[in-house]
Parts: structure tokens; C-alpha cells; sequence
């Protein structure tokens, strides 16, 4: 099942192919900065000096944590399931900018502790509801956390079927900022205190509670797991929603889609899949970098350079959402400005 | 003319009621970060709790300098008009951006060297056929100036009357930086050294050289005007295209208009703005901070925070284009996103 088939992405000649249709745009060389990286790399992606967007989706994974009951995040844990149906009323944070940017937003019920009427909207792919307390036990078990993944990776199967090609993933989860700071931590070997911040919103009281917390829970499972195993890490501290989200973020890779990658949730997932096959990040562009202090962190680990910073928390995918226009910028530009030489404009005499 | 009846805002009822309405949105308090400061300072500035944006523009002023047949500049002068002839065939990056973002765009002749067609895209407002070379002689005369100042004004008069309530100035002029440089120094006190940057492209040594030549521009002249003056600062270093955004910045912020501030060059015409008018501040968003680097200490003279950072050094009004977006994802999330009671949602138990 983890067998994902990803290429290795590296192709000079075009890299180079790219960069001479960018340079002989009417501008100054170099002067659109991040947008001519952005129009590189999904040139490079698509294999093609005139890359395209289609069909662009977010999928908004939801889940309950077990943890949450012990008070790991500051809000209840029927948040999840009203916040679902708050995406369905397209009252939430996601639609308004999913709407105004012309993106596809999907949610999927992947361990919500309660259940809902299912529909193209929102598509059922539960493996149990919520996952346990790791304070008490791993919160899924091995064969659960594969099933996830597997999850994940089809429901991408079908949105790319449908002529989708750029796709980024957001998450609903009480308590899932508390999962992600404990992947990270086994993942890049940082102590908890740097792993650790607020969430959706705890006091410094609050955050100091739910570090210790999260110690406990690493210190009641370390010995008990192969932290060289993505596996392991995954089952024991992870939510349904990060591990949709690794098979997800997996299998859009595989199938050559650009992947926008979201806030500290979404990142841990990367983090997860990218233990799995390291070539997944040749897919990834990282939409912005979050106010969760330790989301800047994950990004050096990962070498991403985000496109917005705008101290965003929100979650759900909103930070992809938002960077989606920079990202269409960079195609339009580099398949519609006029080149020195349509346009008869005379270059620089340093050139 | 230089007397714009700007009010200045102050409301901290409104502010409060702006963030009432903002923290009972559906998202952990402050989640939408950079996003709910721009949606208050719209709030504000349009006397509103549901603040909307009319029929977007953006004015790209083009005009001719002098000095640019001195050298100020690595492309030659005539680039300026090959360029206005691309922006009315729509194969310049700010064609692009206007065009995917929904925004108007016009351009303005403030004083190229070469006459065009003029039509609704491209209005004559022409001082005269470019600026003096301020390496022999003041760029224009204090008259011009002010003219200068006032035509941009009544452009942007007559586009608030077609029912625009934000409005990006944009530029366009070989040489355009050097002046930005002069009356950056002038401005701040700040030494040519730490203002001069390599504009559309110079190398190091070409920036060197541009640096050495405005030295002796800024000797020249620095005796015989007075610096606390914005129009003596403007006529002897500007050019038009930077005096009629001066003026166009003072009208928009008179008429109560959100103004979205662009580059390094637009960013200078604010600083004269700023000396004739203080109160204009209260009016304008930054869309960017641009790889020019003197851009970043013009932005913190003006306590301004860029939305992007994004190595950005075309011009042309592109970062208002870019940032454009975000900025209208503000007032549609404190307009469309549901409340906790609307969408029954259960709140934080730390609140």
C-alpha cells in the first residue's frame, strides 16, 4: 500500500528552456521574483514550457481526536462536527475564499465522531469515529492508519480523473495542532517545548497545560515504537485527517499534480509522507507560512519557501485558498506577456 | 491646489464594533491575521461595518526623464514608449494581473517623449515631452509641478465618479528609480548610498556608476532648494509620472477612497503625499515590499506593512495587481463567513 510511484523530478535542459521564456519577457530580468520560481517549478511538473491549472480543487479532510477529550485543544470536541456542517452552509472561512478564487472544495468525513447526510459535497470515507486518546492508547491501530492513507490516495484517484491538475489539501480536527506538533517531533528530533504553540487559540497557561500533556503521551509511547517507521508515528499520535492527507498528498504526486500545500496540520502530513518517498516534494509548493510558530520550523526542514506570510491559523486550507491567485499569476504570465521580441521592445544595454 | 481637505480617521467605536464583528466569526479569534487588519482599516476608512469594494483600478503613469540619457538607467529611453504600446496591446505583466484579478486598468502619458493615439485606455496628461536631466538643470519647473500634481488629481476625480472606491497607482519610466533614490534622500535624511539600488537591472557596477551620477545630481541642486519643501524636492529630482501619482494619492485620500501602494517608485510619489498631507496614510494598504531594497526603509519611515513579499521589482502597479486578491478576500470574509450563532458553532472554552 505505500508503494507509491513517484518520479524524481530533474530536467536542466527544460529548467533552462524555462528560464530563456521568462527572461525574454517585456520586464526587467528576474523582476517577478517568487512568480518566476512558481512558473518553473510547475513547468517542470507538468513538463512543458507553457504550464496550465485545471480544474483546481481543495479537499478538506475532518476528523475527531480521542485526545481532545482530555483537553489538548481549547474548544469542545462537537466543533468538528458543527464546522462540517458550517462548510456544507458555506458559512466557513474555506468557502468564501474557495468561491471567490474559483476553486473546487470538497470535504470528506474521515473519522468524525459523528456521522452526516453524504453527498458529492461531502464524501464518507470514516475509518472509525475519532480516533483514541494517545494519552491512553495509540489512536488507531496500524492496519487503520494504512486504510487512511489508501483513503486519501483514492479520493485523489477520482478528483484528478476529472481533468484536475493542481490540488491542496486543508484540515477540520479539535485538538489536531496537538497530533502535528508530536509528528514533528518524532520526525525532525525537536523537543516538544519548540513543537508546541497555542492551536486555535490557548492562552500561554493553556499551551504551557497542553505541552505537558503531549509529553506525557511521547513518553507513555517512544519506547514503544520505531521512529524511523512513518508508520509508527502515524498511528500512535496521528488523526485520520493528517493521515488522509499523507496518501492524498502521495498519490498527487504520483499522478504528477501540483500539490499547494497548507498551514502546520497539512505540513506535519508532508512531513509523514515525506518519510515515505522523498520525491513528494518536487510536487509541493507551500502557500504560506503560519502563525503556529512552529510551522516556520517545519518549512527549513522541508526547504519550503512560502509564498504568503500573512499570520494565518486558520486552517481548513485557507492559506492555499488565498495564495491560489499568485500561483494562476505565475502560469498567466509566463503563457500571456508579450516577449522583447513580439512586442518590440528594446533590451537592457547591459544584457 | 496643494490644499487637499483630507480627514483624518479616527474611530475607536467603529474599531471596536469592526472587531466584534470579526471575532464572532466562525474561526479561532485573530485566525485570519494580516486579513483582519486590512478588513478594519477598510472598515474605517469607509465608515462601515461591511465594507465593499467598487469597480477596482489601477493607473499606470508613464513619463520620460531626463536623466536617462545620461545613463540612470541600463535600458534605453525609448523603452518607456515601446512600453506604453505594450500595455495597449496587453502583453505587459500588468495587462496580465489586471486582467485574471478583475481590476480596471488605465494608463495616463504624464510626459513621455513620443505622442500616441490616446483613447479611454490611455489618457493624455501630458506636461511636456519628459523632464529636464536634473544633471544640468531642476527636471521641471515648480509650475509644471503643480500641474503636474493636479492633473493626476482630476483622473482620479473623474474615475471616483464612475463609482471606484480603491484605486493602485502604477508607473512607467526609464529612470524612474534614480528619481525615487533622490527623493527618498531628500525625504528621509537617509545618504544616496543606502537609497540607490540597481532598478530594472544594473549590475553592481552599473549601480556603483547610477549612484556616483545622482550624487553629484543631489550636489548640484541640494543648495538651492528647500528641503522641507515637497514641491521644491518634487520639480527638481521627480518626474511626472511620480508627481501626478502625487496628486492622485491626496485626491483619492480626499475623496475617501481606499488607495493600494505599489513599488519603490509609487512608494516615493507617497513620501511627497505624506509631507504635504500626513493624514493620506490613513487611506492606503501596501501591497508589497519590493526586491528594490531601499523599498523596505521607505516602508518602515512610513510604519507601512507590505501584504507580499515577493521579490517584486517590475512596477507597472503589478503588486497592487497581486496583492489585489487578498485584499478583497478581507471584506468577503467579515461580509460571508457565518457567525458562531448563525451556524451554531460552540465557542472556546478559554473565551
Amino acid at each position: 500500500m505505500l508503494d507509491f510511484n513517484i518520479t524524481k523530478l530533474d530536467n536542466p535542459k527544460l529548467e533552462r528552456q524555462l528560464k530563456d521564456k521568462i527572461d525574454n519577457k517585456t520586464k526587467p530580468i528576474g523582476s517577478l521574483g517568487v512568480l518566476e520560481d512558481i512558473a518553473t517549478k510547475i513547468g517542470i511538473i507538468q513538463n512543458t514550457t507553457s504550464p496550465e491549472l485545471k480544474n483546481p480543487h481543495i479537499v478538506m479532510f475532518a476528523a475527531d481526536h480521542g485526545a481532545a477529550k482530555s483537553g489538548v485543544s481549547p474548544y469542545p470536541q462537537e466543533v468538528t462536527y458543527q464546522m462540517v456542517l458550517n462548510f456544507l452552509s458555506d458559512g466557513a472561512g474555506i468557502n468564501v475564499f474557495t468561491k471567490q478564487n474559483g476553486i473546487n472544495l470538497i470535504a470528506v468525513d474521515s473519522g468524525v465522531v459523528t456521522d452526516f447526510e453524504y453527498s458529492d459535497r461531502l464524501i464518507k470515507a470514516k475509518i472509525s469515529n475519532g480516533t483514541k486518546n494517545y494519552l491512553e492508547e495509540p489512536a488507531m491501530t496500524k492496519d487503520q492508519c494504512t486504510q487512511a492513507i489508501e483513503n486519501g490516495a483514492n479520493i485523489v484517484k477520482d478528483i484528478h480523473d476529472n481533468g484536475c491538475n493542481i490540488i491542496g489539501f486543508g484540515e477540520m480536527g479539535i485538538g489536531n495542532t496537538a497530533s502535528a506538533s508530536l509528528i514533528m517531533s518524532c520526525v525532525t528530533g525537536m523537543l516538544l517545548e519548540d513543537t508546541v504553540g497555542p492551536g486555535a487559540g490557548f492562552s500561554k497557561e493553556g499551551t504551557s497545560k497542553k505541552c505537558e500533556m503531549l509529553k506525557e503521551a511521547y513518553n507513555k509511547h517512544i519506547n514503544n515504537i520505531d521512529i524511523k517507521k512513518p508508520i509508527d508515528i502515524l498511528s500512535t499520535f496521528g488523526g485520520y485527517e493528517i493521515a488522509m492527507t499523507t496518501g492524498a498528498m502521495l498519490k498527487a504526486a504520483e499522478l504528477g499534480m501540483v500539490i499547494v500545500v497548507d498551514g502546520f496540520i497539512i505540513t506535519s502530513a508532508l512531513l509523514i509522507a515525506n518519510m515515505i518517498n522523498l520525491n513528494v516534494l518536487d510536487y509541493c509548493i507551500f502557500s504560506h507560512q503560519s502563525d503556529e510558530h512552529a510551522h516556520k520550523e517545519m518549512l527549513k526542514y522541508l526547504k519550503g519557501t512560502p509564498i504568503l506570510k500573512l499570520n494565518l491559523r486558520l486552517g481548513e486550507g485557507t492559506g492555499v485558498a488565498l495564495a491560489y491567485p499568485i500561483i494562476k499569476s505565475s502560469v498567466e504570465f509566463i503563457n500571456k506577456m508579450a516577449s522583447f521580441e513580439s512586442a518590440n521592445v528594446s533590451k537592457s544595454n547591459e544584457v
